[in-house]
């Protein structure tokens, strides 16, 4: 049911357009003259409503305001499915008791340096290797990543290591070679309403990694899952990396009630970023404790043997010493809300 | 010139280990000992530095903050170029002294239902015709636009009418019909930062219409304009459309701030979108009158000739009528500040 | 009429009990199954559901959501007064066709400078003098204004130039001193949601500017214009001074479509600060512009007869030139517009 | 030593102006000219120059920008004070390493209501009781608070249960009654920035919790604290309690990365109020304990025995036995961050 709010001088005429308009939907509708506002309540499977005809109805003469009750995301959603939505990536659960730890450098910068973090993430406890090969970055002059090669690189690293894969996609036209080399694809923020790119990744039979964009609400975010569901892939992963608020002390600002909140909203796991989600490696170590009392599923931090020398995100990268170190310090947390690291 | 600031207790060794990374970028330093934090001036082309070496000198040993002076965009800058940008489309002049106005429907919806918006906004005064034939819509279940069907009406509208058209580009696998059909290609809110795209819009030779990203600085902006401009194409519109702040009462909080300031630090013509700006079609008026006098080079408005029965966003089109007397009511206020309309 | 939404799995024994809770405050309710949701339909006069009783309702078990469709203000509505309010002060009136402009500096400084700037804008065709006594400065460090000393210089400078005078007020204590000194009381934007000084100011006979909180949406400025209403002084004026955002590069966001749209919410008049709103003084001028185009009901200006010197706000005060000179340019906007300035 | 950007084009005169300007203050300054830029070095002790000075310089002919490297607070700093404040309230110690969680009603409604409540979240574990005797509510038709009445029930409360309590004040008028009956003043989140209040506060000898703005900056939130220390009282708790972002989902965003933050920053304890934070009472258990993992010195949490009755914030309080059950839940996270509760 929605329902329709009229302006105090809506003319009768006006009223009747409306429930025309409701009628050849199949809809009913319920009309309740209160002291101040009329108001139209909409009976039926109102579901069937799209956004384009919602807006049409907001321009209807005499409609002050629309208030939809049903959630416009089914697939995702709690209730479509009761139970938590458990992702198997080469025997590795995602969304299960056990925290997996996706760990690595924000982009792949060789072969050798590459295989050395995943195996100091490794021997750390991480249970994925994260690495960009396609890298967005907000200046044309920066470094782009290696590209097909840096998925090469990643691909050797899971060969050495058993680690699976965690990488983006910033083009559909790359949807091939990252299907060759990666088990898990990411969808960066700034793609996150990247639609075709939603659509493509949603064809494939390979998990998803949706990364909240910097300023998605979390309907919109549920909606980009929605996305990728609709078009039969519904192993996604939603990813809290921080959002953009007017706070200029932090990088972004983690938003770590979405993880509770979305524990409700849907069945898909959720994992946090706190590596971007705040951008100083001293903050990392907090923040991943936190995100994991708030129930979260999982972790992506970003680990460089030499963040001094990285070619991108130095500054909120640990040192693998540190990140073996916060691993056993994010044990007892996670024993203490019922899950394993 | 770029600045580092260093904690209080940065040891010698830190400092000279800093000193030595600018060095092999032939950079210059000049230690400053202040009374409560010691600075390093960089001395040089510091331009040289990329973000990514910008981050890693953030990530060193005692650094508390770098500051960065130079801005990051060149070819975007008035610095690199003093003289407006003036773009020529089929003989319409945009960032000259004659305001162009882009009318047309959110959606091409059909082809005579289009011929007759183009038709009548025309007769108005505007000078281009707008209108989506790829859609980007939050939810998969709405209305995604007619395709290359829709670039079609859109072509043949303009050879009836002779305005030259503005559409949307979604993927950059549609670049080929892109460039047969319109006459502007515009990169939406959402893809401001779909970096691919920027490459590949910047790879042809035709102007390209840029919307600022709902939460996107005016610095992250210029650099997806620097992006398009990389590659070579300099025909780069800017297009403020609303940020994304706490506000609800309108759609989005058109930022009218961004037109002066945008005509201080760059040489493009920047125009303004007040109808996703503010969502309500009647405060469209005054937010278009309100856009030309703080400078806007042009307006690019959403009008229909039956909002209420548009695939999408009726709520916030102008009718026809509405629109012509706007056309009207706007000329004074160009001439007000030196502008025809 | 207000709109309870439930949970899925509500019991009939949890619906009862808010029916109960409603049927005490003597409203009726009418119960709608849905296909996905019970709603309900909450009939009869629902202003008299306060926050609390609303945040109780929201606390009910099986309650996912209320809408609330009456507006929390009344007093302030345009649908409990359809008439403009216009207000007179010294003979000017602000709401009326013709659009005052209130100038002057940040802070009064001294008696001489300040006469000397008044003169300067009166001459300029300014028709009220502002100037802090009480500065409200985020630092502890900072000037914090001549305090009653400053009033005076105030009261002289109207004196001598007739122009009518607006100050801030910033703690209860000072009412009896701004009573006798100033025409109008200016409450800051910080001072937005300080109720006990809202609820003093409404108490006494005389005009009110309200400026909008830096993060304040618009119900709430209403709700607190509500507040000084409420206490029987009915003379509000509201003030845009731009709200805060993610965007750095102005100091506020000026929302300048806060102007159309509370035209049409409240009857009150709406005048706008473009030297806080932007925080630069070469981007006063457009801004100006555009206030008047957008339907600003006054202006409210910073200018100093020597910026570099100003004790507050030197980088968005106009020297008294350019102030004369953009006084002039505004008149054919004004015009435009149906106004005069 | 702070730093002045020149514009490209800065006359030799323009720039000796700013020199004389530095030197009258006593500094001395260094200028760089650089390939883009030329940039003026302010050395010695710059904490000297005001904010209005600031502006000032900012105001100068060719000033580009100014970048100040001095932390604007001092006393509040952790560059000024080491070792963390610890905060000894009737025996128990706010800062140390037992966290002292602080539990009650949004507001006091009645004597034997909260001296129940009281009881329970004693027995629950509680060290502080909290109850608003003075309501800061944007309606002016909501329930205001029971005043002096309300802070007696508090103390009869206190006098029962042994529980010290935290209660707001929102007017300077209210300081006499404050100091006879609270044991830690509240400054509430919108008086953040009541510069009279702090200063009110800052002039007793009790201890003061400065909640965070709602859009405040951590910047400014210490500028706030600094306000109180300047007056002598240097018993200040930072108390966060979520930010206004764009997103709706929630009450107000929780930015918990304030709390590791903030132990960088300054020696002051830092609280977190997840109940303000989320605004929906099932999510406060999470965000309580990643509060904890993020190192928060305590904890303000809303609890009532009959939510759905209660006068405001029914929607975000918990039941005792809830709370209860929390308090126990969260003994092996405080213990996993070398805490204990």
């Amino acid at each position: 049911m929605d329902i329709i709010v009229l302006r105090p001088d809506t003319s009768e005429e006006d009223i009747r357009h409306i429930l025309k308009k409701l009628e050849s939907k199949g809809l009913k509708a319920n009309v309740s003259q209160g002291t101040e506002r009329t108001i139209i309540g909409v009976i039926g499977d109102t579901s069937k409503i799209t956004e384009e005809e919602e807006d049409a109805i907001r321009a209807a003469n005499g409609v002050e305001n629309v208030v939809r009750i049903v959630k416009p995301y089914k697939l995702a959603s709690r209730d479509f499915k009761k139970d938590n939505t458990e992702i198997n990536v080469r025997g590795i659960i995602i969304g299960g008791k056990k925290i997996p730890v996706i760990a690595g450098p924000c982009a792949v910068e060789g072969k050798d340096i590459l295989a050395g973090i995943a195996e100091k993430v490794k021997a750390a406890g991480a249970t994925f290797l994260r690495g960009g090969a396609y890298k967005p970055r907000t200046s044309p002059y920066s470094f782009q990543g290696l590209g097909e090669e840096g998925l090469k690189y990643l691909a050797a690293a899971r060969d050495k290591t058993g680690l699976p894969v965690v990488t983006e996609i910033m083009d559909p036209r790359d949807m091939d070679v990252m299907m060759e080399y990666t088990d898990i694809i990411q969808i960066g923020a700034r793609n996150m309403q990247n639609f075709r790119l939603l659509l493509e990744v949603g064809s494939v039979n390979k998990p998803v990694m949706l990364k909240r964009g910097l300023s998605s609400t979390i309907k919109e975010w549920l909606m980009s899952a929605e996305y990728i569901m609709s078009r039969g892939n519904h192993n996604v992963i939603l990813c809290e990396r921080g959002i953009r608020t007017f706070e200029t002390a932090t990088r972004n600002t983690l938003d770590l009630s979405a993880v509770p909140l979305l524990k409700q909203l849907t069945h898909l796991p959720v994992v946090v970023d706190p590596s971007h989600g705040v951008g100083k490696w001293d903050l990392v170590a907090p923040m991943s404790k936190a995100a994991i009392a708030a129930g979260a599923d999982g972790l992506i931090i970003e680990v460089h043997t030499n963040p001094e020398e990285a070619f991108s995100d130095g500054e909120q990268s640990l040192k693998p010493d540190f990140f073996a170190k916060l691993m056993q310090e994010m044990k007892p947390i996670a024993q203490a809300v019922g899950r394993e690291i």
